[in-house]
């Protein structure tokens, strides 16, 4: 009764998250009302990401056909100071401060048991092997910019024996930031000041 | 610094309903981080709307290449009794009911001030000729599927103007507590409704 092509759409739609089958139906019938081109424009947006990559030095996300990220290959951008950080959406929440010059490392969502995963600890390898071979084996300050959470502490404090050798000084973000707090809905002027406060 | 795909990704999608840029962009790095194929099954399931079309009868949704929907289709359905619906996911609500056997009209999404736009004014007068064609001018019964609100209320007395000669019956859906509702919590006109129409 229903065609088949709505049906497709709520079976797909209704896997992602936000949306249940509910609002996937009504999602189907609001296109359907919307003009042929946003929805060309919409398919087109979704399946142009595609055409992206994780940076293979920071594993934040890059053009398909460039070699680095956009921050990794900005030469303008000091490679001796490191943020660490959870999430790309941490590291673009970072980057409208326009405050922080050096580069990352983005981490991968952490999990609720505060255990790093395998692809966590192969991207932390890599960070070693970067400051070995770019900084002479040793980088100036390493910002452990993750959540002030207790998962956040504790990664922290595994990074921190991690790289004790590896950089001069290791630096978390100040306790500007409200316990429970979560970088990612910090507002600019709280993510400031945890900046300049970190300790 | 954030890819071109991101942007427009976040730019397009957050105009939708359900999603504001922040959650725009939190499915934007959901999508990365889920398998190319799927990736391409929403893309597609998303274009494939395209391939939909509308009712010229009913006014639901059609599969482009069809003539009529499958209900106006359907052969075993009546044709002499319909139920004036007003989105599609009410016809669809109404179609799991699997009770009615009769035909649709999709009236179109009601506005807030509750007067007919050119293009409901439009879809009624095809039911018009549609039982004066088809049905030599009178239908068994005109089932008003509209919300029990307000709007509901006076599209319904208009319709039943419109229509008066047009059918040997005009109904509404009963109204009354709905299923497990407790008169102690119904509001006084459900009460009201329920007392009148006692059985």
């Amino acid at each position: 009764m229903i065609p088949k092509e709505i049906k497709k759409f709520v079976d797909y739609f209704s896997k992602l998250p936000l949306l249940g089958p509910r609002q996937a139906t009504r999602l189907a019938f609001y296109l359907l009302e919307s003009d042929k081109s946003s929805l060309k424009n919409l398919s087109e947006a979704m399946s142009d990401l595609l055409k992206l990559d994780r940076c293979a030095r920071c594993f934040f996300i890059k053009e398909e056909n460039e070699k680095l990220c956009p921050i990794c290959s900005d030469e303008k951008r000091s490679p001796t100071v490191i943020a660490i950080v959870e999430k790309e959406t941490d590291l673009m929440t970072f980057e409208k401060m326009s405050k922080f010059k050096g580069q990352y490392l983005v981490l991968g969502k952490l999990a609720e048991k505060g255990i790093l995963e395998q692809t966590q600890k192969a991207r932390l390898e890599k960070l070693k092997s970067r400051i070995k071979s770019e900084l002479g084996g040793s980088a100036d300050e390493i910002i452990i910019a993750l959540n002030a959470t207790a998962i956040g502490d504790f990664t922290s404090d595994i990074i921190r024996e991690e790289f004790k050798n590896l950089s001069k000084k290791i630096t978390r973000l100040g306790r500007g930031l409200p316990t429970g707090g979560e970088v990612e809905f910090a507002d600019e002027t709280t993510l400031l000041h945890s900046f300049e406060k970190r300790y």
